[in-house]
């Protein structure tokens, strides 16, 4: 007899589930149902609409090839029964039957099924602030709340915007507002960086220096307190340090999973709300699979529970999820957390642990930054890249790596090529070094960024370099009156003569050859060194030299010049 | 006692093995000998100052902080003596010494070693033809060379060139020529495709098709029997199928290692003439190293011996090299042979095996080809991108990845992806399609292309598609009066209409709509059926109609209209 296959939530997981499975069990009976009106549409693009890039919202509801994906569309070309502004009550897992109400009529019913896909996803968390029912407060997980904020941007009716939360869907809200509307915006984040979790504190400041520098205004560890309305539109918002004044507020301060259906029907649920499942996708009711933003997954690194609402991994876990339906066994591997986000003249992305949240998780990590050309540094239109890898100092296991470009897909790559090794492997140090990544000069370095990160880590734990980052660099230039460092810019007189001018008898102009052409008698052998270039690579070179001349307590500024200017750091 | 380092060869490996080694044990008498007057130079942007983007040839020898990288440099930076213009004649390898020559003065003396490095890279395969002698005549593998080349450019004396071998080297040069020079350039390849052994027959199509696109003659199955000359100045190449005029002729038709003076000294060489090492690599006598493009290297995939002159290998080992030197015993990994080289319009990447060199290695394998977006396609800027994957039909063992895009570093982004794993683990179909690639829209499609085709290769080993590639496709179409084939172009009418209209009754524009809204009823039930659309998404969804209608004998074009196009076939 043909099984019923029912699904329940159709925004991304629960479609890709649905038609895999009935593409290979053509006789099944397979229904999906859907609270809201739109189903199958690319939530991740809402900012790319938000923007105006994309300038018509059905296109984020359509195929590659432009058919909207509607109810008609599944049922015609998927054979799949999509029953919309459908919610489903509560699931009677003895009977196996889901009660169903449609949200317009209020009419109720049960539906039949064998197996059962639950695809609720996420809600944004909306902190619990006075005000938030006010017009002009919105998150930006619906199409129809896009709608409303890109026909307000159209009328010019916002010009200034508060985003309360610096992650990725706040953050590219921020760039859709002020690059192309030229709305004056505030970030407002509770924890003491923007993207926290998924960049560390140093590639942080260059993200937040990224939006500083495009007018935004980004305000950290700061907190929410209330909005105030006039007339029933937001105009203020109250935080617990300053009043901001705002025609637009988007709450982007993360995501609750909707797991209240699957704890209620008493399947297992992690104490942060997200359904349990295994590595097939299927929750403590093996007739009950679950995927995408309502579950929690295991982080390969940590071997521990995470949670990772993303439009890629749903996708993914609904493909499994189909294939299982019709009888397979396929697992899903646990996951190492890649990301990316587009800011202003940045592109960031990382996968796996930043250094303090391997720290936290109990590795003994550090993180090693290093700056350098994305492609062979003769050929022209080359782009300076940050990339910061996290390894534990013992092991030498490579825990993360995050990275800033310009040249976003450049940065993909080395990410990915890392990733692809976190996910199947457990690389070390050494493995990273030797990645056989593609070269050619238009496409990386002979010895490329990615090697050379891993490199310079194995210098730094075997203690060859004493490093500082960006950040330490500027702390220690501002305390120099008490630190007594001895300054050295390694860079050609072009280079550091400005700053050596500024800062006379502070900021010593010696660069990589004027120490190997004697200068070195000049460095003082009572005073700790500190050592800056362009990017780290002729401190590196220099601070060898001051070692085999018997100098030794030196540091070397990671990045050189290049990481304090994205840092946003004044010398 | 100080050891004594002793270093043959000076371009790559050499000088970062020397380096390295000097770094860890600064006690260490460290020395390099070249017969070469310049040393350390990046041989693979040769091309690059050929078509004059970069401009200056000392740019390929100069440090990132632009400080040549001569005899002087090594020595004052980094504690390394090099004697240039210095030939190693032979290895006494009971006594520990090479004899050594003056290539100025002939004078010969012995320099003792405790440890050898041999890093004498290859000589470029010169066929042996007649003429070979004439001026005119070149390989673009030292700088000299290159410099001839340049200035003949400059001052107008090439209008035709003829380019003998169509691998990266060759293929490079012609595209600085073409494109820079406005030269008129011939490739003469003697294999039956351009790009052989890296690129599948249907992608290198797409290779050749660039070329010609952009005044290229590409002559494959094609042998150059020799060259014909005039006062001494090369005049015309004579082939095997026509003469050819040029002022200009260069040879890329691959490297010999070199490998004689190892072999002279008793140390093991494979049958092509390249030094065998062990993993820390160590050749047969353990105090004696090699690396780069003198040696044999393990392929991951086959577990074979390789071959891969490539200069991102030569650094890499050189640094491996280096560590061993000091005391290290690192390993360096089998090799999974990535590349990358920039045609014209397109570039092109890979990694791994050709799905034709995988069946000659004995997998029972196939390739499968798809043409996506480089990232959401909703997003502006986005790119088609073709990637084939090869894989064991039965295993589902992924062998290899190779891709065409416009955006070169989106394209090597997923094949680096790819090599991570290959190189670190042993993935299948299914891995691929759980690939934890960075995802959002500016960077990628939430299901991505790398995804997408690993999902598209599973469901072709499953037996739920049968594909043919645009070659085969053309190749049906071509003989529609004998084969009786009924096809169908599924894309909306504005697509299909101008082909439909050119032939009338053979071309059958039936969208994916016309099919889903009744027009399956049109399609005949006794005829094969093959399918195509823009890039094999709407074939598919077309496909799998026919067959819930009980029409199975049916193809789909892989990559549509995309792939034909790229082909360089006519409908």
């Amino acid at each position: 007899m043909a099984q019923n296959i029912l699904v329940i939530g159709g925004v991304a997981l629960g479609p890709k589930a649905a038609c895999r499975c009935k593409r290979l069990m053509p006789e099944a009976n397979v229904t999906l149902v859907d609270e809201n009106v739109f189903i199958s549409y690319g939530g991740c693009g809402l900012p790319y609409y938000l923007s105006g890039e994309i300038n018509n919202i059905d296109d984020l509801r359509a195929t590659p090839y432009h058919t909207i994906r509607d109810a008609g569309f599944f049922e015609l070309m998927k054979g799949v029964k999509v029953r919309t502004q459908t919610r489903a009550m509560s699931i009677d897992r003895a009977a196996k039957k889901v009660l169903v109400r449609d949200v317009v009529s209020g009419h109720e019913e049960s539906l039949p099924y064998d197996k059962l896909v639950i695809a609720t996803g996420a809600s944004p968390r909306i902190p619990d602030v006075g005000g938030s029912e006010l017009s002009g407060v919105y998150s930006v997980t619906r199409l129809e709340a896009a709608e409303s904020i890109r026909k307000a941007c159209e009328q010019g009716k916002v010009s200034q915007a508060v985003i309360v939360g610096a992650g990725f869907i706040g953050l590219e809200s921020v760039v859709a507002l002020a690059d192309m509307w030229g709305v004056s915006c505030s970030v407002v984040e509770v924890a003491d960086q923007i993207l926290p979790g998924v960049l560390s504190a140093d590639l942080a400041q260059m993200a937040q220096t990224d939006c500083e520098k495009h007018g935004v205004s980004v305000y950290t560890s700061e907190k929410v307190v209330s909005l105030e309305g006039e007339n029933g539109q937001v105009a203020r918002v109250v935080t617990d340090k300053r009043t901001l004044p705002a025609q637009l507020v988007i709450f982007a301060a993360g995501f609750v999973p909707n797991g209240v259906l699957a704890r209620d029907a008493g399947l297992n649920v992690a104490p942060f709300g997200a359904i349990e499942v295994n590595e097939h996708m299927q929750t403590s009711d093996p007739d009950i699979y679950a995927g995408g933003d309502c579950v929690a997954l295991t982080h390969k690194i940590t071997g521990k529970t995470t949670y990772l609402p993303l439009g890629s991994m749903a996708n993914r876990q609904g493909r499994v999820i189909g294939s299982n339906l019709a009888g397979a066994r396929e697992a899903f591997p646990p996951v190492v957390g890649t990301w990316a986000v587009k800011l202003f003249d940045l592109s960031f992305c990382g996968v796996g642990l930043t250094v303090e949240r391997a720290r936290r998780e109990g590795f003994d990590a550090a993180g090693v930054a290093v700056e350098q050309m994305d492609r062979a540094h003769f050929y022209p239109e080359s782009n300076m890249m940050t990339l910061e890898l996290v390894a534990d100092k013992k092991s030498h296991r490579v825990l993360g790596m995050q990275g800033v470009c310009v040249a976003g897909d450049a940065l993909k790559a080395r990410i990915d090529a890392v990733a692809g090794v976190l996910q199947y492997a457990e690389p070390t140090l050494l493995d990273i070094s030797n990645l056989e990544v593609c070269y050619a000069p238009p496409f990386a370095s002979a010895m490329d960024v990615v090697n050379v990160v891993a490199n310079v880590a194995e210098n730094v734990f075997a203690g060859r370099m004493k490093p500082v980052s960006a950040r330490e660099f500027a702390d220690l230039w501002a305390q120099r009156k008490e630190n007594n460092v001895f300054f050295i810019d390694a860079r050609p007189h072009g280079g550091s003569a400005p700053l050596a001018a500024k800062h006379p008898g502070e900021w010593n102009a010696i660069s990589l050859e004027d120490i190997a052409a004697g200068k070195v008698a000049e460095v003082p052998r009572d005073r700790p060194v500190a050592l800056i270039c362009n990017t780290g690579l002729r401190a590196y070179d220099s601070q060898l030299f001051l070692a085999r001349h018997g100098i030794h307590d030196v540091v070397n500024a990671m990045g050189g010049m290049q990481a304090v200017l994205k840092a946003g750091k004044n010398i």
